[in-house]
Order: structure tokens, then C-alpha cells, then sequence
């Protein structure tokens, strides 16, 4: 298990406000480089009841995947300029996106504070951010819950915010990144209060549950045919069914807590499979309807069902989010022989078969499928519940 | 339009009781051959509060497809021997089984009637069924509901039994089977009275809107995954969402009963499409989850709102029952457009193309696509509303 180096609430590198000044008087440049994990939830986030906010209708819940990760080098300029984004190398679109909520907030937050104070400089700050997926974004793998983690962590680092304000700044980029600011099992409260100040997030420590391992199945790699704010925003507006959904999530979040807590796997697997259909379900209750998942995934959820069947007792267990990429939960004793029975039944590519060879620690046999019309075209194991690590911050 | 023969409640052409003896004073074997179609619902009936009696937790709403009906001939004779069925030329089990169920129903009566009368002959009734469908079995395509419709349609003819006995035998075969007990838009009510007495099939002419049409699109040949009816109590029993679908059934029925009356296509066709997406909604909410729909049944779906869309208006619905198959509701001009859209965007079996050929009545371009990947195997073109016709009867 990784050991996150900056997971907790108080970290002591945020830099002293006022140090650094260049020979014009103008306040130093600051540069933050972070690693932030993506998260997959236990039970889903879908619904807003504040779009501009991201204020869910509901709590959700969810592990981070140490694999797989955002790593972001955030830079502040103290004077003016144009920000810039660019992510995977490639340059992004600021201007009235979701990166521009957040460097505004920053903003408005820094000339408040300033009034404050006798105000020697005007509050010029310009933005630079550069991040670095290890995985293809977009295709329903969290890649921008990691990648506001990791901005809100940065700017945390350099500005001094609060936890509560780095929730905010997460959660203004992309609802679910509220969920990667901590490593463990992460809750976000939905919150009750008008001012939206208590929608944060909780974290339950993975260390109390070390075996347990995340192995996602790459299904698709292609970018998803609905973005979740356009999908979840849709479903609020004719589903009949979201509403019983929402009512229900507080209880399995609690189960599954429960079962966390009492490290029951079967317990805890059962729940997380049914919000990942109960997910689905309300999915398909949207008009038009959303359909996330494909026979693959299908195939895999059949695979899983009856791999537990087989084992007398619920060892595995499977979720989607919105797309139709497979994230099974698992126990390290599980891997090996779940992996022998998953490479007979389903078509893995070459790479992907590469990848289970490494899990496994040796070759497979060679009664195992593969080929053209591959199902799996990338599997990734990994560690859940480390949170984010400060690289540099100087 | 067929004019169904003998579609109504009070069908004169029973036989007297007590007609026929033969020379040894037995009574005359009877014979009755009908034809009955299947229905294809526009409001799911998903779940029993009774699973002998096949008593629905919801109303449910459907449309007959004249085109596919079974043909059955029912053969009572009045002595001791071996009930027997056989469904296109293959015997089927009776002990233990639905069939069963029907013929004790039947001799249980007919004992409870002769008590009541000078008991010349003991009740030995004996059953023959055959029956011949124009299209495969148990691939979702509702067959047991016009079998099991069909024998209950001999049995009130044979015996002279009421409308609400007829409902009665045709449900203890099939839940669906009493909704193609009639022709028209037929509303199968759940009933409230503990006896099940007005647990009975009502129908609307169907004369009402005579360019409506259906259109099958057979994507899948094979037998379902999972039945109908152990589908249907596993969603009772683990599904959160069911309650609320159940508490929705009445007021989508009554606003498609509205529309059909209006002749409101586009409003009908709305609601189709919903309750088809909000009942594998429940579907999926089932654990394990049932997934009847494959990834052609939804590149259908997303064909059908393109298609909408492009239009303007709706004036295409699908809806799925338990299996991957599409049942299009359309009116008749639409017919033609939509083949020449539909045969641009998915794979159609050369089977499957004839069978569109013929509906146009002119050869499809050479730009069509089929080959081995058909994802259509079958279209099926049909008016829809006809009831039961009675063939022979002696």
C-alpha cells in the first residue's frame, strides 16, 4: 500500500503567506506538484440539486484506485495574464469552463482577504496548470475527479485554504473530485445547509483494510457517449424513479461502511453491486434513456455473479460508472484465481493479456482467448485508498 | 385490418351442454380450433401479489399483433385417460405444469357444476391440446400468451363458460395470455376484491385507429436467460425501485388510453417508450440483475430517437419485453421512411431483407448493409388489434 505523503487535513508545507519577493516587489512565482489518485464510488453520485455548485442530491461513496492518477504542477504568476490548461499535452479551452469557476473563485476569495489588509499589491494572479494522466481520460475512468483533486490540493498548498475551501475548489471543478482530496473510503455529504458549506468530504482510513485491491477491465477506450453533467441532469428531469433512488442512499452508504468497518467483503459487495445497478437502472429510466453499459459489460457482470456462485460466497464485486469500463473490488487472495477463470471466459487483447501475465507472475496457458474481436483491451490492478501526495512546492 | 370472428364477450356459437351422446350413452368428444394473437405490451406487467394465480402488482396495457398468433385446437373427450399438448409437433410436460393447472381449474368446475345436477356420467374429461405458433417460441415473443389465450378461448366456446372464467383460465396459463382474450387496446386490471374477481381483461376497438401498425425486429432466436416469471419474483424480492413503478403504472395507462383515443401518436408513443425503459430500469435494479436488452436491442433505441429527432416529432415508439426483440409501434406512412433509414443503419440478415422488400414491395438498394454480423434476423410487419377468430368448432 502506498504510504500517501500529504493525505491528511493538516498539512504543515503550505508555504508562509508573504515570503518571496522578487528585487521589483513583485511576490515570487509559486509552482506545486502534486499526484492525486482517481476514485471510482460504491455508491454513485448522479444529480445535482445546485448545477453551478455541484451540490449532489445525494451522498456517494467511494475508494481511490492508487494506480491510476493525475500528476499536476500547478503555477501561480502574481500578475496579470491569460491562464492556460493543458492537459496530456494538449492545450484546453479556459474561457467559461469549469477550470475558469475555479481560478475565479481563487480570485474573489484573494481580494477578499485583501481588502482586509493594507493592500501593497493589487491582486493580479495568473494560472498555469499542467497535468498528466496515466491512463486515457474521458472514458469513464474519473480522469477529472483526479485532475480537480489535484489543482484544489495545489492550490490549498500554495494559498493556505482551508479543507473546507479545498472541498469547495475540488467540487467546483467536478463533483466527484471532492472524493480524491482524501485517501480511504471517502464520503461526500451532500450537506443541508443553504451556504452549501457542509457538502464536504469524510474519510475512513484504507489502512484498516489492507488486502483489498481494485482490478479494472478496460471495456473502451473511446471517449463516453454522454457526459455525466448532461447525463445526471437528465435523468433529474424525467425519471420517475431517481427520487426512491435517492432516498436509499444514505442507508447502503451505511452498510457499506458497516461492512468496511467489520471488513465483511460479502457484506460490503453485495451493496456495492446493487447501487451499481440501482445506478444503471435509473440510467435507463432517463428519457431518452442513458446507456452506459455494453454487452461486455454485461458479460462481466454475468461472469462475476457467477463466479461467487461458484465460490459458495461474494468474493468479488463488480461497478460501473457511467461508461462501460468494469472496476471489480477484491480481495489480494482473490486475484490469481478470479483472473484464471475471467481469461477463459472472456476475449482479452494481447497488451491486456500482457498485463494479467504480470499480475499473475507467470504466462498464461494457451487455451486462453484472445484476438481480433478482443472484449478486455486493458486490465489494471491496483491498491485502493491512498490519497494525494505533494511532490514539490516551492 | 382482419376482421377478428368471434372477438367479442358474448360469442353465440357454444354448444349446448348435453348435445351428442354416442351410442353407448357417453357424451360426444368435442372439438374447437382458434386462431389467437400474441400482445406485446405498452405497460409492463412485472410482478405478482399472487404467483399461483398469476395476480398482478400492476395494471398492465397491450396491443394484439395479428400476424403472429398460435393456432390451436382443443379436443375434449369425456373418459378417463392422459391430458396431452404439443406445441408446434413437440410434446409437452402436463404434470406439474401450467397447462395442468388450467385442466384442473376446468374439471373442478365442471365436478363443482355436475353436484348441483342429477350425475348421469361421472366428470372424466380428458384434454388434447395442439397448437402451432407462425414464429419461434420463448424468444420474447409473448407465445404462451396467445397459447394459453387460445386454449382458453376453446374452453368457454366447449364448455360455455363466462368472460371472467375465460380470464381466469387464460391467467392461470399466462398472466399476459388474458390481455389476447380480446382484440384492441386491452387493459388487464390487477383487481382489488381478495377472490381475484376482478382481476379481468378490458378492451378498447382497436377499430379506432386502423392505420396503426407493428414492426418486429427479431434481433435474437434463442430462448430467454432467465423466464418471465422467475425474472419477475426476483425483482419483487430484491428490487428498491418496483414500489415506485408499480405506484406509476395506472397514470401512464390511462394517459396512453387518452392518447390512443385522441389518436395523439406522439403522445402515446412518449409513454410507450418510458415505461418500456422504466421496466428494464427494474429489470436491472433485480439482483442478480435481469439484462434483457443486448447491445443491437440498443442501438435500436438510439436509432428510433435519431430517427424521432430528424423528424421533429415522434412518430416511432419501441418497447422491449423480457428479451432482446423490438416491438416498433408506428403508423403506416411512417413505415416506409423508416425501413429506408433503419436498413442504412443496421445489419439486416438477407432473410430479414426479403422480409423488408416485401413490405415496401421494391428491392432495397445494393447499399444496404447484411452479411454475416446481421444484427436483424427478422422483420415482422403487422396491423394490430385483432382478438381471437374462431376456426371450427364441433
Amino acid at each position: 500500500m502506498n504510504s500517501p505523503g500529504c493525505q491528511q487535513a493538516n498539512c504543515s508545507e503550505t508555504l508562509k503567506e508573504g515570503m518571496g519577493l522578487t528585487p521589483e516587489g513583485r511576490r515570487e512565482s509559486r509552482v506545486c506538484t502534486v499526484r492525486v489518485p482517481i476514485n471510482i464510488a460504491l455508491v454513485k453520485y448522479w444529480g445535482k440539486r445546485d448545477q453551478t455548485q455541484n451540490i449532489p442530491l445525494n451522498d456517494s461513496l467511494s475508494l481511490t484506485i492508487n494506480s491510476l492518477h493525475a500528476r499536476t504542477t500547478l503555477r501561480v504568476n502574481y500578475e496579470i495574464g491569460t491562464d492556460s490548461v493543458k492537459i496530456n499535452g494538449k492545450s484546453q479551452t479556459v474561457t467559461g469552463s469549469r477550470y475558469q469557476r475555479v481560478f475565479e473563485e481563487v480570485r474573489r476569495w484573494e481580494r477578499k482577504r485583501k481588502a482586509g489588509e493594507v493592500a501593497e499589491h493589487p491582486v493580479s494572479i495568473q494560472f498555469e496548470i499542467t497535468s498528466e494522466t496515466n491512463f486515457p481520460v474521458s472514458a469513464g475512468l474519473a480522469s477529472s475527479a483526479a485532475g480537480f483533486a489535484a489543482i484544489a490540493e495545489c492550490l490549498q498548498k500554495i494559498f493556505g485554504f482551508t479543507d473546507s475551501q479545498k472541498s469547495q475548489l475540488a467540487r467546483l471543478g467536478s463533483g466527484s473530485a471532492i472524493r480524491s482530496i482524501f485517501g480511504g473510503l471517502v464520503r461526500w455529504r451532500r450537506g443541508t445547509q443553504p451556504n452549501y458549506e457542509d457538502s464536504i468530504a469524510e474519510s475512513f482510513p484504507s489502512t484498516h483494510w489492507p488486502s483489498l485491491r481494485a482490478l479494472i477491465l478496460v471495456v473502451d477506450e473511446g471517449r463516453k457517449e454522454y457526459s455525466s453533467t448532461d447525463g445526471m441532469q437528465r435523468t433529474v428531469e424525467t425519471s420517475t424513479l431517481l427520487e426512491r433512488r435517492i432516498e436509499c442512499c444514505d442507508v447502503n452508504i451505511d452498510k457499506i461502511c458497516a461492512a468496511f468497518s467489520n471488513r465483511d467483503f460479502s457484506a460490503m459487495a453485495d451493496m456495492i453491486m446493487r447501487d451499481s445497478n440501482n445506478f444503471h437502472a435509473v440510467c435507463m429510466d432517463t428519457s431518452p434513456p442513458l446507456m452506459y453499459l455494453n454487452d461486455v459489460s454485461r458479460t462481466i457482470i454475468r461472469l462475476v455473479h457467477v463466479y461467487n456462485e461458484k465460490n459458495g460466497s461474494t468474493v468479488i464485486a463488480y461497478t460501473f460508472d457511467a461508461g462501460p469500463n468494469a472496476t471489480l473490488y477484491l480481495e489480494e487472495d482473490t486475484v490469481q484465481d478470479f483472473l484464471d477463470f475471467a481469461t477463459k471466459q472472456l476475449r482479452f487483447a494481447e497488451s491486456a493479456q500482457t498485463e494479467v501475465e504480470e499480475i499473475l507472475g507467470h504466462k498464461l496457458d494457451e487455451s486462453v482467448n484472445n484476438g481480433a474481436l478482443a472484449q478486455i483491451l486493458q486490465v489494471i490492478y491496483s491498491q485502493v485508498g491512498g490519497g494525494p501526495q505533494l511532490l514539490s512546492l516551492h
